[in-house]
């Protein structure tokens, strides 16, 4: 039975107790941490808005829709931790800042296993539409040593916005991995990133023109770079002078140290030209 | 561009920083500060607990499993928001105590619009199975007058735990209205409740296992009274000595003042008796 209770303050809190104490016996540490913790944070929320029910079943319907959008190929959940900044904040948790090591940032819906190997010098693209870019650098360690036969994924969307998954063909096309030169060096052809927007015409997108906010991402090059005894990095390259850096990148995803010159070669096929020197952490 | 950030705190308050001004010209101001209070607690819980992005991962497919287990029979996303208490919170700030007016608790998904008008001392079983019971009781505001013509809806499970429209066929038990006399009083008959298991065979039902909790709520019987110019009252009468009181409701939505003694009267068939004096906040 609940001690007795008195002002509505201590009707509020004796649940929030309550419920965190149900979780009490939870035989697994961390996931006891982690519910008794949500369950703080989601009763703080609540008694600081004083979210009406209304709004409460509002939230059941958003959610219940954001769930019947979701299938194989559409991650609205993922799109929903995206735009609230979630998917970020989680990233910068688990990647610690680590002296000069290369940042992280959103690893996204678009990665997929098993991309085709290129060599060095390679091309990406493989018949993605855009001007063709010709990506240089090398992978160090934070002492400057090169980390050679590093596995680089790299993955972009076409001039059109789209990654080659969300076409309903089979087509692989900007995506593939190489491997680091034993002096850390690595080079690759792909297209020049454009800006697209997220998927906008389900419940996320509603959540951004109520908020009055673009659903365009910046433009950018994703990397996954891994190798024995480094952290892995999941991070993306953008573009210098894209002006949705300035408007704003619809997840949150830009770092300063991430923006890239992208210089544009003349000629009559006019193609651009980047570089970005990686920087691996150490295992932890 | 952002400003130079330094250490690993900085980097975390820095990225909600951006997410809470990225809501900041939402037009609607409710929504504006719903949507930048949501972005706050939520980042505060992945920094406390330093979420892991492997947790993160299994969070969205929770939420995804929730999602597609949820249709018109079944509201997945609710049983969450019970079995976090999140429900019950937000019933606790939107039916603020008020002087001597009977507590409110959650509402289920059990309550169905249009049910059978009973007169006084009529029968809302309609055939559900278990004890019967017979409920007399009174409405008054909080000085004590009576309340004629409030409209008092009820519904219960009948003894194997199930509610009408849990059934297949297109059965109407267990469920009526009926309309306080001109000195406030009201009686009906209906079956005694008994503790019944909340749907667990989906996502919530995993995460109460994990919990080492039960699924089970504490008997009761649902009542929903309405009066022009009184607060509707959406609450429930528990039975007491329910060994699941003790145990814990898996919804939270126990009050000590809504604890009930429903008392057995021997016979060829035994029957229960319970009083329920119904006191209405007035309409704020």
């Amino acid at each position: 039975m609940e001690p007795s209770v008195t002002t509505q303050q201590d009707i509020e809190q004796h649940l929030t107790d309550e419920v965190v104490a149900s979780f009490a016996r939870t035989p697994d540490l961390r996931t006891r941490e982690l519910l008794q913790a949500l369950t703080k944070h989601l009763h703080a929320f609540i008694r600081e808005v004083r979210l009406t029910e209304q709004e409460w079943a509002k939230a059941i319907e958003f959610l219940t829709a954001t769930g019947h959008i979701t299938d194989d190929k559409r991650q609205e959940f993922i799109l929903l931790s995206d735009v609230l900044g979630a998917s970020m904040q989680t990233i910068a948790v688990n990647n610690e800042a680590y002296g000069n090591a290369t940042e992280a940032t959103v690893f996204g819906p678009f990665f997929v296993e098993e991309s085709p190997l290129i060599g060095t010098g390679g091309d990406i693209a493989a018949g993605a539409s855009g001007t063709r870019c010709l990506v240089e650098g090398s992978v160090r360690d934070t002492a400057g040593n090169p980390v050679p036969g590093a596995r680089i994924e790299v993955w972009e969307a076409d001039e059109d916005g789209f990654y080659d998954v969300q076409y309903d063909d089979d087509r692989i096309a900007g995506r593939g991995h190489l491997f680091s030169e034993p002096d850390g060096s690595f080079s690759f052809w792909g297209v020049t990133p454009t800006a697209y927007p997220i998927p906008h015409d389900g419940p996320v997108g509603e959540l951004l023109r109520a908020a009055g906010r673009s659903p365009m991402r910046a433009a950018h090059l994703h990397f996954m770079v891994s190798a024995a005894g480094f952290r892995t990095l999941v991070t993306h390259i953008f573009v210098e002078g894209d002006p949705q850096l300035e408007i704003g990148d619809a997840v949150f995803g830009v770092k300063e140290s991430l923006v890239k010159k992208f210089t544009e070669q003349p000629g009559d096929q006019p193609w651009t030209r980047t570089e970005f020197e990686i920087v691996l952490a150490p295992q932890q």
